[in-house]
Formats: C-alpha cells, sequence, structure tokens
C-alpha cells in the first residue's frame, strides 16, 4: 500500500510535467518512509537531454543525503526507466525500483535492455512493476495531444 | 588523426580527474572541428552519482548550443561509457563517439550492454575505438594507488 502511496505522488509530478509540455513522467525517492526528493521530466525546458524525472530526483537526493549513494532509497517512477535511468540507478546504488507503465521504445528495465537485472552488474536493486491507469492514461493523452 | 588529437585532449581531462582523486576518466565534445565541452569524472567531489565526465561534457554542450540535440557532434571518451553515458549518448542524440578503453565491469558499448549498436534503438552513432595506452596506464596507476 506503501508504494501504490508513493507512486502516486511521483504521478502528481507526472501530471506537472504533462502541464509544461514534457513528456509526463514523475519520480520520487523515498527514504525511511519520508520523501527526500521529487521531480519531473523537464528536457525541453531546460534543454537539457539528462533532464529526465529520475536523473533530477537521483541529483536532488543525493544533494539532500550529500552522498552519491541512495542507501536505503527506493525510487518510484510512473515510467520504466530508460537504458541512462536505469544506469543512473546502478551507479547510485538506490536500492529499490519501483514504476508502473513500461517503455517499449526507450525502457532499459524490462523492455530493451535489462540493466538493473543483469547478474553481471555489481549492484542489483530490488524492482517492483505496479500497474497504474491513470499514469498510462497520462501517457496516451499526451501522444495524442502531439498527433492529433 | 584528428580523432587521436581530440582523444588526447579528452586524456588531459581525465589526467584532472587522476589529480583531484577521482577515477580517471575524461570527455571532450567536438562540433566542427572545434572543441565545445571538455569534462574530467566529478562523482566524489560533486557528490553526485550521475557526474561521469560523459555527462558533465554532454550537459555543458547543450547549455553552449542551447540544445538537447547534439546533432553533429563527437564524444570523445578515454574510457567506455557505461550504461548510463551510453544512455545519455542516445537521449543527445550524439552523432559519433570515440573511446580508448574498454570497461569489463560497467561498459555500455561493447561490454556488459551494446546500447549504441541495438538495431531497436532509436538512434545509433558511429562507434570509433582507438586504443591509447596512456590511458590505460592512468587507469592501472589509479587502482594501483587504490589497492596497494
Amino acid at each position: 500500500m506503501e508504494d501504490l502511496l508513493f507512486l502516486n505522488e511521483a504521478l502528481k509530478e507526472a501530471e506537472k510535467a504533462f502541464s509544461y509540455g514534457e513528456v509526463p513522467v514523475g519520480a520520487v525517492i523515498v527514504k525511511d518512509g519520508r520523501i527526500i526528493s521529487r521531480a519531473f521530466n523537464r528536457k525541453e525546458f531546460l534543454q537539457d537531454p539528462t533532464a529526465h524525472a529520475e536523473i533530477l530526483a537521483i541529483r536532488e537526493a543525493s544533494r539532500k543525503l550529500n552522498s552519491w549513494r541512495l542507501t536505503g532509497c527506493t525510487l518510484y517512477s510512473t515510467v520504466e526507466p530508460c537504458a541512462m535511468c536505469a544506469g543512473a540507478i546502478i551507479q547510485a546504488r538506490v536500492e529499490r525500483v519501483v514504476y508502473a507503465v513500461a517503455d517499449p521504445k526507450f525502457g532499459g528495465v524490462e523492455s530493451l535492455f535489462k540493466i538493473l537485472s543483469d547478474r553481471r552488474v555489481n549492484h542489483r536493486p530490488e524492482v517492483v512493476k505496479i500497474e497504474l491507469e491513470e499514469a498510462v492514461e497520462l501517457l496516451r493523452s499526451f501522444f495524442k495531444l502531439l498527433r492529433p
């Protein structure tokens, strides 16, 4: 139940992205039952190709903890992290990852690459997928607006 | 020959990382024959798990060009980009990637994952590997210092 609660907080972030015309992806990072960072995709606004929700949330969490090691942290994302974000999750040693929607075009967790479950990688977070119809709907509405 | 010249500029960045006690990786990004950004690994100094040389160079190049699209750009790195950095190269649409040393533990180009050559990905940069003994030596010296 707690996972669903935090995933819904990530969804609120995704809704902000949507309202700014960004691909609607949101993320929050939780440690000891509290949200320590929250972010939404800001790639267009910042013109920064790395400014995905997950990367921004990871960087903010590291600032908060003053450590690149996000030990004991869970990252919630509305969408399956891409290869870049999955790689960042490894780099940051995030302990758990919870997401809602698979991304068949860019996904780096289950779709294109399986970066978080590869046995050769020195860190393997627990991965949980929780379907969240609102996250799917948000993406659908966004791409419908783009290609009417 | 031009590739070797720019790879040596990346090596100068890696040497800076070494002198600051960071894993010695350096990167430069070149457009129209000129270096538009240069960076070295600053993960420990910034306590930012995403502060790899390639990510910092990509973000700086995007700032310079005021665009997340690094069209026509070549990224030179002393070491094979990890999954995170290879993913960022895709996100930024970097056109060419030149690197010197394979990374069997984290490499996302030829070692663990083949993110830059996967046919399902919507962008595939040209990848060139140029052996550079100095880059290997620098890494070797660094890890010898760590584990004497």
